[in-house]
C-alpha cells in the first residue's frame, strides 16, 4: 500500500495535539518556549547560558529535537536538567506528537521553563505548533543581517528574536540597524535581543524576558 | 475539494523532470552544480568568488532558489552573470519543475557552468533531483564542528564539502580535525575544500575540481 498522507489532516491533527500539550503543561504550570535557528545558530548554547544563568531560583527542563545523534541533549544533561532527546529520522521539525511523547517522560511537576529545542532550520518548524507558551528566534551575527528578507515567514511567527554570537561583530559585515529595521517591518511587537554566548554578554535582559514570560503564563506577573 | 499531494509521486514525478533538465543541460554542454547549505553560510558568497575567480576562461550562470526576496540574484547580476531568481514562496527546497522554468530563461548556450543555489536549509533539498552534475555543501566553521552528526543525510548525498569562513577560525572553537574524520565517516569520497569567501584563500583548489567536473562532463579530462 501507498502511504497517502493529507497534508490539511497532518496540520489539524497537529494542532489538536497541540492543544493537548498546552494543557498538560498549563496543568502542571510549566511555560514551554519553542526555540528555533538555522543549524548552528546557537540554540543549545542558549539553553546551556540560561540554565547557568537561571541558577536555583528557575527549574529548566528541555527537549532536543534533532535529525540524528544525542549530542545536545548529552550536553544538556551534562548542566544537570531533565532533558529528552527527539531524534526525529529525517523530519525536519518537530510536531506536536512529538513532543507529546517527550511530555510523557518528563518530570513536569519539577520543571518551571521547558526549552523545546527545534530542528534547525528556518522554514518548516513553524508551521507546527507544539502547545508552546512562546516562540523564539535565535539568529547569528555571521549568518547575515539579511536573514529577515530572505526567511519573512519565521520572522514574522515568533514572539522574541535573539541575536547570538555577538562577539563576532568585529570579524564580519553585519548590519544591526539594518537587520533591526527589517525586523521591525515584519514583526513590530517582537521583544529582540543581542548576546552572545561565547562571553555571557547580553544574557540579563533575555532572562528577565523569560521570568516576566514565566509569571505571565502562571498568572502571578 | 481538499489538495491530496502524494508523496510517493511526488517524488517520481520530480525525478522525470530532473532527467529531463539533465537532458537539456547536456544538449547544451552545461554543467549544473546544486549548492546547498544552512542560511548565511556563503553559498552566495561563493558564487561571486568563484565568478571572480573564473574570470572569461569560464562562463557562469546562476539559479538563485529563496522563500522570497531577490537580493541574492542582484548581487549576482551586478557581477555580470546571467542569472534568474526562483522565489518558493514558502517552499523550503528546489525542485526539478522550478529549475526547468528557471532553465527557460537562462542563454544556455552562453553558459559552461551553471550554480543552483539551493533554498537555505540543511534537511529538505536532498529529497529532490534537479538534473545536476553534482551537489555541494556548503558548512561554515561558525555553525560548527559537529553539523556532519546532526545532518547525517545531506553530508552523505553530496560530491564535495566546502567549508567556508575559516577566517573566522581564531575565534569560535571548531576542530577542523575532528570535521573531517565525521565527513570521512560518512562519506568517504566526497572532495573537501577550506575556504574563506571573504579573504579568497583557498578558493584555487576549489575552481580546479570545478574545472576538473566541467571537464568530465564535457568529456573532455
Amino acid at each position: 500500500m501507498v502511504q497517502v498522507p493529507i497534508v490539511r489532516d497532518i496540520l489539524s491533527a497537529n494542532e489538536r495535539i497541540a492543544e493537548e500539550n498546552r494543557r498538560l503543561l498549563e496543568m502542571h504550570r510549566v511555560c514551554a518556549v519553542n526555540i528555533m535557528a538555522s543549524p548552528g545558530a546557537g540554540k543549545t548554547s542558549l539553553i546551556l547560558r540560561t540554565i547557568e544563568a537561571a541558577g536555583e531560583g528557575l527549574r529548566v527542563g528541555v527537549i532536543e529535537g534533532d535529525i540524528a545523534s544525542r549530542v545536545d541533549a548529552d550536553k544538556v544533561a551534562a548542566a544537570g536538567a531533565p532533558v529528552v532527546q527527539i531524534n526525529t529520522g529525517g523530519t525536519c521539525h518537530l510536531d506536536a506528537p512529538m513532543v507529546r511523547a517527550a511530555l510523557e517522560q518528563l518530570p513536569l511537576g519539577e520543571i518551571d521553563l521547558l526549552f523545546v529545542e527545534n530542528v534547525g532550520n528556518l522554514i518548516c518548524p513553524v508551521e507546527f505548533g507544539l502547545g508552546e507558551a512562546a516562540r523564539v528566534l535565535v539568529s547569528s551575527v555571521p549568518e547575515g543581517d539579511d536573514k529577515p528578507y530572505k526567511y519573512p515567514g519565521i520572522f514574522a511567527a515568533v514572539d522574541a528574536v535573539v541575536l547570538n554570537k555577538t562577539d563576532l561583530a568585529p570579524y564580519v559585515p553585519f548590519d544591526r540597524a539594518a537587520f533591526r529595521r527589517l525586523i521591525a517591518g515584519i514583526n513590530p511587537t517582537a521583544a529582540f535581543f543581542e548576546l552572545s554566548c561565547a562571553t555571557g554578554e547580553g544574557m540579563a535582559a533575555w532572562a528577565a524576558w523569560l521570568k516576566a514570560l514565566l509569571g505571565r503564563v502562571r498568572g502571578t506577573a
